[in-house]
Order: structure tokens, then sequence, then C-alpha cells
């Protein structure tokens, strides 16, 4: 049911019956190596591109979560995915493989929390039997459609953030065992005049605070209610930014409390400058990471805000700053 | 409540309580000008880039819609949007613009009915009091970005299509006067091997007659239960290989009653190839013409079947196949 102006509370609470996190070289070097199914030594996947390999990474973590959940890809009902590739392709071409009824959505890094808000809703009400969220992101594709192919070695500024090789995947069920969907706040775009494509987590720091603000609100709940809050991908910058923020309107979260994705994934010693970004930084962390430490009991009550920069390279060479969303979702165990 | 595989029944009947289509100088010279709110003679709008005009197309049939409804933009619980250009820029930034909970959907020229069928979700299960579903495409801008600029006047083969510059937007509301979503069918991925991105009518066809008989078998009523059915942009070409494929599965829909809407948004002397393509298509025509239509009550039941091509620029270039989907909306009066 709907709460507030902006959040789903999902009283039958779906289940998250399986997940699953696919990983690439640098993630298998990562804090969270343990956290991954998969993790693969070549960033190619034996494709001939980058993006074939981005699709590959996200079949895997779909067919990944599907078997972990005891289902066949003809027992899901619907797949929620997207990515950061134009035209969402790598979405739309692993639908393809899979064969199950697609509904493609895009809020950048931002489409992880999305897909599964969504997914979270059809199962609550009743609309699907099951569904299927995902969502992927490829270092080398990503960095070549948004900045310079990697080939070039280009430099980039501290601030700067690596994007995730991987892709995360949940089924999302009405019964079973596992972490449980509780709510969903949905954000508005948030742009705070920021046009450097690079500084992306202080673009996005606002958005995720805006959400925050508007999860707290609507369910009338405070940080307490949460072991974890986690943001998707603002890296060292952006969330100090965000804590900040939140301090300044009123609204402390403890620091033992509040993390980011991209902190977390990386081990610091790794040249990943400001920490981790793109969809499957959120998607990995949570699917993989996050959902274990909740089946092992060590983590009863998370929320996931994932944060995404809705640029693209034409709009920033038009001059147009960053327009940025967070969607935040609520799981507990 | 979900019924059969994909297929989403809509028992409190949500009420598109009002809808808006805005156009450009080619639309105004189309056979449904009359059906369109605003028709701009300037195909920049005023701006500096086909981008920003596209993405002004957007905001005005959005605030359109919503001024129709007699809502201010406030009132408007969330916005499912999205269009062709990469990382769909022109809905995420009419979602700033518009300042509400924005919800990004991809599916190409499906993106229309994913968008509506989404909405109609919210709204029959009480997530949302009200929901705003809109659309958008600009042809220089999509020229631009998936073939060549306009200005190089590059000629094209006689089955390709003309991408219509326009947006159409709709509230969806529980209760008001208007038409009412009854149901929605989601659509599978479907790719027949066609790689030809001008032949895009010819490579969707096997989706839409995909999401037709799924929705019938689904529903378990046939083509007579409808006054119309009408496909999004699959163009004379494609049209013409629906109604064969549709025929040899042992479905026929009667000539008078199965359309596109790429068939009916210009004059058969305008040279629009094969027929207009694009997100704007299917919106422009259901939520201008058909809407109009059903309101004087000349159609009591219609499904749209809203078709899109999945590809980029990129899959193309890596010799990729079109991956294609249609998204299913039945609407009544």
């Amino acid at each position: 049911m709907l709460k507030g102006h902006q959040t789903w509370v999902f009283e039958s609470k779906p289940v998250i019956i399986a997940s699953a996190a696919v990983g690439g070289p640098f993630e298998a070097q990562g804090a969270l190596s343990e956290d991954f199914d998969t993790l693969h030594a070549d960033i190619w996947l034996g494709q001939d591109s980058f993006e074939k390999a981005e699709k590959k990474l996200l079949e895997e973590a779909a067919m990944k979560a599907i078997d972990k959940a005891g289902l066949k890809k003809d027992d899901v009902q619907f797949f929620l995915s997207g990515d950061l590739m134009n035209q969402i392709i790598s979405s739309s071409f692993a639908a393809r493989t899979l064969g199950i009824p697609y509904l493609g959505v895009f809020g950048a890094c931002s489409s992880s929390m999305e897909g599964l808000a969504l997914a979270s809703l059809m199962v609550d009400t009743k609309f699907a039997k099951n569904a299927l969220a995902a969502a992927s992101s490829h270092n080398a594709a990503a960095e070549k459609q948004f900045r310079y192919p990697t080939e070039y070695g280009a430099q980039k500024p501290p601030y700067a953030q690596w994007t995730v090789t991987g892709a995360g995947a949940a089924v999302v069920a009405p019964e079973g065992e596992g972490p449980r969907v509780t709510a969903a706040t949905i954000g508005r775009v948030v742009d705070m005049g920021i046009s450097d494509p690079f500084n992306m987590g202080v673009a996005m720091a606002p958005a995720a605070v805006d959400t925050i603000e508007a999860h707290f609100r609507d369910l009338n709940i405070d940080p307490s209610h949460y072991d974890l809050i986690a943001t998707g991908d603002l890296g060292a910058v952006g969330h100090r930014i965000a804590g900040d923020l939140l301090i300044e309107h009123g609204m402390k979260i403890p620091k033992k409390i509040f993390t980011d994705c991209g902190l977390l994934i990386y081990r610091e010693e790794q040249p990943v400058l400001a920490g981790g970004s793109g969809c499957a930084c959120s998607a990995t962390v949570t699917y993989g990471h996050f959902m274990n430490r909740m089946r092992k009991r060590e983590l009863k009550r998370i929320l996931i805000v994932a944060t995404g920069a809705l640029l693209s390279p034409m709009s920033y060479q038009q001059k147009e700053s960053i327009p940025c969303i967070a969607h935040a979702v609520a799981i507990e165990m």
C-alpha cells in the first residue's frame, strides 16, 4: 500500500528466495570477493566485445539466482532489468536469452533498486507469482561509452569512481526462506547543478538524501529502525557530503550504520579512486554481500538507497548539469 | 490480478482521466493533426539542440495532461516515462522539471504501453493515488543517434519508417470520467534474426504477434472482443507480415479492426516511406486520436500493442540481430 507521498509498504513482505552476484577480475581482488557466486579472471568473459561480456555477466547472475531458487527460467513470471548501456542492450539481450516476459527499467545505477521495488510490488499485489530483478555494469564497456576506451589510459581526478564489472539478480516470491522486502521509496530527480561527469558521487548525494528523508517521513520512522543504511555508489566524496547534508537537515545517521556499496566492494589498496560505481555496484553488494549477512542473521533490517546519475555523454556535451535520483528498498530478515 | 502467464487484469479499471499529444511540423500535416493538443511549426521548439526539443515536447505533453486532469504537478504521485535517447535523457530531464517521483522505463517504442501498464498496476492496487505515463521521440534526434544526422540527406530503403516528432502523456486515476484501462499483457523478447536496422517493422512483427496471442490466450477471449487492435509502429511492411503470421497461427483479426499507429498518423502523400515509428508514434496516436475517438463513443474497446526494437547502434555494429518486444494494453469506454 501507499504510505505518505512516495513510499510503498509491502504488507505481505515478499521474500528474496534466492540471489546471485557475478563479478570480474577486479572484484575478485576486492573486499567482498567471498560474497560472489562467480568471479571471472577474464574481463572479456571469452566474448569479442565488452558489451557482450556484460550481457553474459547479467545472464549468469540471472540464471544463477533462478537455479538457487530451485526454478527453471520458464517458471519465472517477469524479468525486470536495467543497465548503463545505450538502449539498455545488456538487459534486453539477456531478456532474449531468458525468454521471460520483460520490463526494461532505467534509473542509471539506481536501476537495481527500481527493479527490486517493482518486482516486490508485483509479487505483493499478486500480479506476479514471482519476479526476477537484475542489473549489470562492465567497467570497460562503461568507460568506452561514457568517457574514453580504457586502452587510451586517460587519467582521472581523485574523486572519480570505478565502474564495477558484474551483475546481481534476485528472485522475489510470495513465500519461502530468506530476507523479505518490506518497503520501497521511489525517488524524485534532484539536480544541484554539478556538471562534471567525473564527479558523480557529489552530484548524486543530494538525491540520496532526498530519498532517505522521504523514506523516514513517509513511514514515520527514524534511522534507528535499521541496522544498516547503504547508499549505492556515492563513493568517498559523495558519502561524506551525504552525511553532512543529512546532519544539516536535522537527520543524523550514526556512522556505524551508514555506509555506501561503493566504499565496501574494493580494498583500500586497489586503485579505484573514490570507490566503486555502476549498476552492478549496489546490485552485487546487495544481492551478494548484504543478502549473505542477512541470511547469517548478522543484519536484521537494512535500507538500500541505490543512486543514479541520469546524464548521457550527449547531455554533458550540451553543457547540461547532472539530474540524479535514488530509489530505496527496505529489507528485513 | 494476474491472469494466465503474462497478463494483468485491472479489476478496478483505472481511468485515463486526461491525456495529451504534442507534435511537430510533419505531424501537423498528418492525417491526425486534429487530435494533437499542440503542434509546433519549429522542429527545434526554440531550443538549441534536437535533444532539448524532445525534452520540451515531453514536458509539454506531461503538463498538458496534468492540466486537463485539473491537477497541479505536485498532485501527481508517480511519473513513468521512456524514450529512445541514450540513457533516456528526454524522460529523466523532463522528470527533473516536473519534480514528480520518477520511474524510468525502457522498451524502445513499446515504452509508451510499458509505462501505461505499470501506471495502471499502481493505481489499480492502490499503490498510487494517480500516475502519469508518457513517452516521446524526435525525428531528427533519433536519426542523428541511430542512423545519420538528417543534414546529411542519407537515402533510405522503402521499408524504412519515419520517427514521429512528438510526445504523448496520460494521467491514470482510480475514479473519474474517461476511458478505462482493463488489462495489460507484458511481452517477451522475440528475435527472428533480422539485423537490418532500417527493417524494424518486419523485425518487430513476430513480437507483436507473440504478445497478441498471449493476450487472447491468457484472457480466453478472441479478437471480436475489441473494436480495434492497433500495433505501435510496424508500418506497412510489418503490418502485412503481422497479419500473415496471425493467420498462420490460426488467429485471424478482421482487416477492419486491425491497424497500426504508424499507418494512421501521416497522410499517404507524405514521404514517410513505410509509415511512422518512434515512442511518440503509439503514444500520440493512442493518447490523442484513440482517446478522442473513445470519448466520442466511436470506439468501445481497444487493444494497443506497442512494439519496440531493442537494438542499439552498437549492437548493430557488432552484427547482432534485433531483439523485439511488444506490450499490450486494453482500454474500454
